[in-house]
């Protein structure tokens, strides 16, 4: 019984937007199989989800990722 | 003092994208009335938060949501 | 597909130390229950997940439970 | 190494749609300090995500957040 | 930027309590190189926080894991 | 209406086993009175949770918080 979630900044994929679907899938693919492989737990009772986070609602080093960004290059 | 948070694949409703405020009014209603009941917990300090998910960003089984429905169809 | 996520201050039940295993299927079967019946979503894909949180780690009015109800009383 | 999460109801800020980005940064800045300070916690290993809900999504006192503000005042 | 929370039933492992310090080793390097490779996400910055829940406090079905597991099977 | 998770790895406090109550009570204050300071929240309607995580459960870099800091200093 596991549920596993996800928090990413919404930015890469092919617009800069996020992640696209096949990508996302290729996630839930592929975190599914490695609790099943490590941990013996079923896929069929395992839970993914997935949430994109805007750049200005996650912060890193007490600043919003941009400004963090552009601090630490 | 409870804390409830409840996600939902963003899907059913009159649309078809998601519940109506009324049918969230009921759930919120309902979860309150249920923890008090049970649990004696006060509904004045009850907190129920609501997120509906993209059908896109939830895995079952290994797969998003809509390909595991069609897999198990 | 709905994921319940129910935090709750550890207190309450026969010994003062949190609910019962009864009293939390009943909360289980409960809520499972309401979104089944008010969105129509599938018992056999709802997770329903429990936290019981130390009284010092829950706060309320900028204060822990205790000193805040010590306050409002 | 901590992650703080903040839920908040969508409202307020210039146009009543929410806090600005600037708002957001200060908000990050000074729980990151906080933990810092208190706690001895990096900011730079410190994660702070911010949440915004719309309010027929947040529930209080077994009502929505609008109806139970009605009923209160 | 990514937040991992894995939540799993404490159960499985060598005594039957959940998995052991280098299962869930072995689950954190894993989800890491995944969201690495697949979405290019920088491991210096991404967390993997796991949560053990006792079965009691988890819900399927509309029951808690243990009698869900005596109906259904 | 804010709902404040933080998680912290369980360590730090005058026995290495993580923060007094004290502490606990004055990153509860604080949070509280930055979210009504710079966003206006009120604090009879703010809740704050704390989760201490066992430095095991914990992942940074994609290994476990105690090898990953032998790895970096």
């Amino acid at each position: 019984m596991p549920y596993v979630n996800i928090k990413i900044t919404k930015e890469g994929g092919p617009d800069g937007k996020g992640p696209t679907a096949d990508e996302k899938a290729e996630v839930i693919a592929g975190v599914t199989e490695l609790l099943s492989r490590v941990l013996n737990k079923k896929p069929s009772t395992t839970f993914v989800v997935i949430d994109e986070v805007d750049l200005e609602d996650w912060g890193i080093g007490g600043l919003p990722v941009i400004q963090y960004r552009q601090q630490v290059s």
